[in-house]
């Protein structure tokens, strides 16, 4: 059984606060008739602070897909091996064990893609299985983990590297003026994640399951607009009130497996904002304490795209994990709009190096709870609810 | 075990032949001072007629990376459906019965990918999973056996259905001007393929075993410039010499596997070029025959990028098949550089409709056979060998 182990995680070292991206809209905005409600929807999102891979000034600047393309380059080559060498250390393998590296990415485009790249830099074995994926967006995390997953069934024994690369500032578009392109904005934020995936022994999360779902004619709800200026991330207003499409979906995978979805012990979900997990709890019948690892990401780095889910299962880790046995869940959302999903139980210890500790308690107040409503494609002055 | 089917092809009604071809070159770049070593490279790759998305006037044009992704996007969906579905009647399959898509392209750039578009369009099921892969370039056809061929490992029984779409067409550049991109200019053809893996039952490539191989540090010899103008392909010269670093790993797979990869009854590999066959036949101690379909979807498709595996394994179907039990292998080559390699045995008689003949003869008078050296960003005026 393949086994989902610590995973490591880094943000760069440029940080925004809430009340500089707030003062920044005011300034770069100053006469766009929906100031008031980006701001609103701003500070609904619950983030507090995120980190980007340059300074603000820099970040706000466009110089063009040729440079932006090329700063993901470096900045991918000079962050990821060392989350690389952390996550084969928390899984306590060498590059050399290593038989597949799924690499995902939405916010740059290489060819040959970073596998490559780490194969020759890192040590990895010339025969190493190479899948990147570049087009399922937020939802890649979790397809990363069940393609592992896949793959571990398909060779008992192999042991798979997960890398989520995501520098969503280097998608910011400073001629994206609609209340959406606003909001995202203030949302998305850049780090690195790896885990690995152990096809014997690890501790960490043992997959039983995965399963995938689209929600029907929903493609225009998340997508990007591929331009001579390069990725535009264009969001529908309908979309944070996608888990009443998609809960649906995690009771049924649950209930293929013999489980209760509400019944489980932990649940490590992509946080593409607050009303996703608001209604998550809603739908799922959860307290809002159990999505408190992605709530956290969500309050302290932002939509991290695909990497949300393994930075909220790296605070599960750190909190000391859960008992042995105990069943959960890790879902990705995004673009499709497409779910993945995985089940699975906790097996052994944290590897060692993880810190038991209480994550900071998070009340009701501390994060938003109100629903932004994200407009789709509105015309300027259209009043918004 | 997992067979691949008969795949389903489709070429544009746009036809490009090679003295359109050299036409082209010699008025575009008449004053060109490395005109005539562009012609003979050209003339040597062999590719007799290219299909095109677009008629040539508009194919020279470029209006820019939004209108060409836009164009991508339209003939994709335009041209996908048709072939997916010859493809699933190839395989005795109904869209209902696919558990996995994989879609690879590396000529345009959506998301949500294509992969949701024909779950959303054609009538697949919401819990089929997706894999689109973009950066894999050529070898992606190999990839996208391999993966197929490791997801029925995981789910006995599955089915996957493959498509590959490549308008290499619209990634022609009319800025480089290097030999390197005069040649590819020549080179590449437009196709999109679709091809089913039935996990029980089905007549074709019984896939046994698959494996990769990157030739170490390799990754600039075949790459895209990423540029506010779009994919620019980047081909060194040292890449027409990839298969002496690549035939052992064919070599090895087989060995591995108890087979001697001189003795195989039939070899569906990646056309990238004419040496890329003659130095197969030179490394591996083969007959030119043994390379003819790869060699037919070279003359009359050009290099059709990640597609080729499957037009000449489509050939090899229309020629009737091998007898039950011939053992065979199929390999990608692309960026990495990178070789995807499965083995496999032939089973069962063909799909129906197929029209058992023999090829066109190909002697070594209907191919060029001289060998194309592709100069690495060689500085204009150089003498090249």
């Amino acid at each position: 059984m393949a086994t989902l182990c610590r995973p490591a995680i880094a943000v760069p070292e440029h940080v925004i606060t809430l009340d500089e991206t707030l003062a920044l809209a005011r300034t770069l905005h100053a006469g766009h008739p929906q100031l008031g409600l980006a701001l609103r929807l701003i500070e609904n999102t619950g983030v507090r602070t995120r980190h980007l891979v340059q300074p603000i000034e820099r970040t706000l600047a466009h110089p063009g897909f040729t440079v932006r393309n090329e700063v993901y380059e470096r900045e991918a080559k000079r962050r990821v091996p060392e989350v690389v060498e952390r996550a084969l250390a928390h899984g306590e393998l060498t590059a050399r064990d290593i038989d597949l590296i799924v690499y995902v990415s939405c916010t740059g485009f290489m060819m040959p893609s970073m596998t490559a790249w780490l194969i020759n830099t890192m040590g990895f074995r010339s025969d190493t299985r190479q899948v990147p994926i570049a087009q399922l967006g937020c939802a890649a995390g979790g397809a990363a983990v069940n393609r592992a997953h896949d793959f571990c069934r398909a060779y008992p024994g192999a042991n798979v590297l997960i890398v989520a690369c995501e520098f969503c500032s280097l998608c910011y578009q400073p001629t994206d003026l609609d209340v959406g392109s606003l909001l995202s904005n203030g949302l998305f934020g850049d780090a690195v994640a790896a885990v690995v995936m152990r096809g014997n022994g690890g501790h960490g999360v043992q997959v039983e399951r995965n399963g995938s779902h689209l929600v029907p004619h929903t493609e225009d709800w998340i997508s990007y607009g591929v331009k001579d200026t390069g990725f535009h991330f264009q969001l529908d207003r309908r979309v944070p009130g996608t888990m009443e499409l998609l809960a649906p979906a995690l009771r049924g995978l649950a209930g293929e497996h013999g489980w209760d979805v509400s019944g489980l012990g932990f649940y490590i979900v992509h946080a593409g904002g607050p009303r996703i997990l608001d209604d998550l709890c809603r739908f799922l019948n959860l307290e809002p304490a159990t999505f408190r690892y992605s709530r956290a990401t969500l309050t302290e780095r932002g939509n991290i795209a695909s990497a949300v889910v393994f930075d909220a299962l790296a605070r599960l880790f750190a909190d000391g994990g859960v008992p042995e046995g105990t069943t959960g869940l890790i879902a990705g959302f995004g673009p499709g709009i497409t779910a993945e999903i995985s089940l699975g139980s906790w097996v052994g210890a944290p590897a060692e190096g993880a810190r038991p500790r209480r994550p900071r308690a998070i009340s009701t107040s501390d994060i938003a709870l109100v629903h932004p409503t994200v407009p789709r494609r509105f015309p300027t002055g259209t009043t918004i609810s």
